[in-house]
């Protein structure tokens, strides 16, 4: 597999929610984008605000933009915060600098999309979204 | 019910899908937004091109920001190009005019979200879309 | 291959030259996409004007965004102007719809990514992107 | 010359990637741009993520927008970062103000165009730049 299709994609905002639910986190939007950067599947929990969508996208569409989890990306930020401001400006808005956006990677280590999930504190959502990989049989790359 | 919860989201996308499978259309892309017009959920079929979730999004946006489905959008685009485009600007560019963006409502007809679909002919995009709105026990406004 | 790599996308970049040269074409601007719509190479021929890149990503981005290539788009353009518009600005602006944009596909049919090409007729600018991708041994689609 | 031709800059590409290559670095994505700030060309290895091109093309923008090398950018970015947030909208958004923007002049000290260089640490991006405006036998302005 060198890409990441929709059951897999499914498999992924399903572990992640059960990781969710059993771990009593607050309700979770989970945004699965494919290699290049595009939705394959968003589910947003009842009780996830307005732009919760636009948050996961940007995590996860930041960490595909630089190939790096969003972890990583909060430390340059918190190092050269301009630098993140202007990647952010650069890539056309969609960046979003704290954990919760995670690269997923097959056995082999392709890159095949990334998760990007935000309603709990960012430690919360990134390990939701570990869980959700984890669960689709996949490896998590958090920085 | 006086919102689209992600429950009845994930079966409105179920039943178009099921519906696109049995009428042997391509590759869809099912959007599902709640009345504000934020998404509650997505699915892309595989072999669904790139910017699908844009398209289907700008359909359903679109119907909500005008309270109407988006083959009035068209009906009114075919009449005043201009004035589409205008609110396409206004609204901050997710307006699709053409059919497969179309509002839900309750059986008291409130209104409680829309779905855009994209990846066949329109009309068929719209069928898929009524189909997942009525396999969900809700009613479809296409116009 | 799974994936358009840059030795792949040197040699339709090559391709495509080498064609426009011996037919004698304008100054020509050559951009070659990955599947995800992301830039790999770029070449831009002395004497072609300052925007070309823009407009050579455009046609193969466009032809990514939809999945067909940008004849096809420019048929839709011209059968419904508006919705062409309407997808242009939801895919963020980079859409251009006259021939040129040509999806580039492996022997098995595998997506692997576009060429986009300007500074000649567009039909002149498509027979360089499809001679450019014969060249690297893979297979175009233009429509 | 009073301009960056296609073939100096193909010198330029191949003088930084086999820097590069030599010196061990990550993956890197090489934008070569004319004095008037577009695109001559550009190389993105493989294995060098999503949005690199666009992350070069900021460095080498704004080095041009301002007429000195990001490494000035970045350093005006430290003592005031509002206005370099400021500038970066003014321009249109493509200006990463960290090393690895380039200018380029001729021996006499004409300004040709930018190398814009993404993907190891800003310092070797910086670094492979200068290696392949050397190799074309140009001079390198790094603030």
């Amino acid at each position: 597999m060198s890409t990441l299709d929709l059951e897999t994609a499914r498999r992924i905002v399903a572990g992640a929610r059960a990781h969710a639910r059993e771990a009593g986190l607050k309700p979770l939007t989970v945004v699965v984008l494919d290699g290049g950067g595009h939705v394959v599947a968003v589910e947003r929990e009842d009780g996830s605000s307005n732009k919760r969508f636009e948050v996961g996208f940007g995590k996860a569409h930041g960490a595909l933009s630089l190939g790096m989890g969003s972890r990583s990306l909060m430390a340059r930020a918190e190092q050269q915060p301009f630098f993140i401001a202007a990647v952010t400006s650069a890539v056309g808005g969609a960046l979003v600098p704290v954990p919760g956006g995670v690269l997923v990677r097959d056995a082999e280590g392709t890159l095949l999309g990334a998760v990007g999930i935000t309603g709990d504190t960012s430690d919360n959502d990134e390990a939701a979204a570990v869980a959700g990989i984890e669960a689709a049989g996949l490896s998590a790359q958090v920085d």
